[in-house]
């Protein structure tokens, strides 16, 4: 009789990852495949980022918010693209002395957010690795045919508009790293580093971009950068007004106690806003839809023709940023 | 005016993967997600594999190779469930000191199965690690809805079918890392760290698993684990023939030096065949379409009533094994 090779870990995972792996196509992850017939006359968007310990997160920040942050890095970008979650893939490297608990709490960090997005896993593959943790996730969405929300496609006239407030992952990044004297309050701190911990996609958000939006991005390498991104693709100019760029209360007070943290806010990463182009004649229609969803949106510039990225400070002045300093414009 | 901050890191990508990015969807890898129609009538079947230095391949191994492992263990899952490819998304963690020479090689690599195996670059991440290279392949194929192949289905009576050879690359890997005295010939040594290297998965038989298995799997943890899952699913049991299972001179050769082989042939991993079983109506059909596909398959054994694997050796004895010693059988 041959025996049944099946590892402690595998059962582990069997058992805390079926609980996620509600579609009938994942066949419970009993398969090395599952399956899915996307929605009647939609594209299937597909999209995949990955998360490394000592990278992307701290390797003591709790397995809770390590399994969401992986999901929402994507289901952000997804958001961007104006598509609906469908489900994802997980592909897991772990170091061997994690243990049974650091399991179970990933595992429930993921279940939590696959519910509240309604994204549910489709399968994966788990393996140990000599480094740090990886978590790797395929995320897949569909929006009707033809309807995914590019980079390419803002117009000269066209509004630009970010979701939330931009530059308070990037500062709790420094608050988590450096403890910096700014002097902040306790919420403020709190503010700051729990944005840089875990990510809030705008999900609810990407129908109003869908219907509305000319070109979209989500704000992950920092507001300067990925406007740049945007543009080059779309191939056209953006005028910022820098000032109109929406921070929190404890952002503007970090920025207050030290005025090189601007930059930081504005070329920073990690906020998991959705920056997009709006045509005038949507504009109003957009905010509607954007309050109906109880998402802040605020325009902060317009889309020229021609190419390059112009912020301009209170006095109209054209602001010059350290990080990044080769240009193709 | 803000500076391009993207990367020469991001530019070398760029160079080096646009090409793959055949697909219309996949827009270039121009935008943070690609869209993808499925063809009509038919479901998208999703699968993820990922592979790790130091576990899955040596550091030294050619980039070239080390990516056409990363397609082909998620290819050779693709052909065990029937399906074709569609293409394939990429996850890379890459140490900061390998270089754009290796970063070039490895897109070769993965340029080459991508055109061989009709199979596209949908988009991707990279990201630096200090732990070791990890490449992660999120890959999607099609089949006609309703019929990708489980590992459920199996009935008593079918027949158990392998392709190709068993034990190759388990062999191969022992010599590549113990060089043990086997007294094999230059052709066989070569045969056996090939079969390691760099698997050789069935895709031309996906079509014919698809039109005549009632179970099937990709042999990538062992042969006789990956039947014990089948049959576990399935909820029957099988009765294989082990001096059926077909072996290659090499492997023979081998086992002919230290009998204990057998058993790493039987139990070892990374074979990338397909095991298959088939309704005894549909043998010779299932024979006839893996001929005309050029893939040797062997027929080891029958599916029973029941549960538990059985393999027997030549005299009719069970023969247990060492590896996995635990059971739920």
């Amino acid at each position: 009789m041959a025996e049944d090779p099946t590892s402690a870990e595998d059962r582990l995972i069997a058992r805390h990852f079926q609980p996620i792996a509600t579609h009938p196509g994942a066949l419970g992850l009993s398969d090395d495949a599952a399956f899915i017939k996307p929605p009647a006359g939609c594209d299937l968007v597909l999209q995949t980022d990955a998360i490394v310990g000592g990278v992307h997160f701290f390797p003591d920040d709790a397995p809770r918010t390590i399994a969401g942050k992986a999901l929402r890095v994507n289901l952000s970008d997804l958001a961007a693209k104006g598509a609906k979650p469908l489900g994802f893939l997980l592909s897991l490297a772990l170091p061997k002395d994690l243990g049974d608990g650091w399991l179970s709490d990933f595992a429930k960090g993921l279940r939590d957010d696959a519910e509240k997005f309604a994204c549910p896993l489709f399968g994966g593959d788990t393996t140990l690795t000599p480094g740090p943790a990886m978590i790797s996730v395929a995320m897949f969405g569909s929006v009707p045919e033809g309807t995914m929300v590019r980079r390419a496609g803002a117009r000269p006239g066209d509004l630009v508009f970010v979701s939330g407030s931009i530059g308070d992952a990037a500062l709790g990044l420094l608050l988590r790293r450096d403890n910096p004297e700014w002097k902040l309050d306790t919420a403020q701190r709190q503010h700051l580093l729990t944005r840089y911990l875990l990510p809030q996609p705008r999900n609810v958000l990407a129908e109003a971009v869908r219907t509305h939006a000319s070109a979209s991005i989500d704000v992950s390498d920092g507001l300067v950068g990925d406007l740049i991104k945007l543009c080059r693709v779309s191939q056209v100019a953006a005028d910022i007004n820098a000032v109109q760029v929406p921070q929190s209360d404890a952002a503007l007070a970090a920025i207050a106690h030290d005025a090189a943290l601007r930059e930081t806010a504005l070329t920073g990463g990690d906020d998991y806003e959705i920056l997009c182009t709006v045509p005038p004649d949507k504009a109003a229609s957009f905010r509607a839809a954007a309050q109906t969803a109880h998402v802040p949106v605020t325009e902060i510039g317009t889309i020229s023709a021609g190419e390059g990225v112009r912020f301009r400070g209170a006095q109209g002045q054209v602001l010059t940023f350290v990080r990044g300093s080769f240009s193709h414009f």
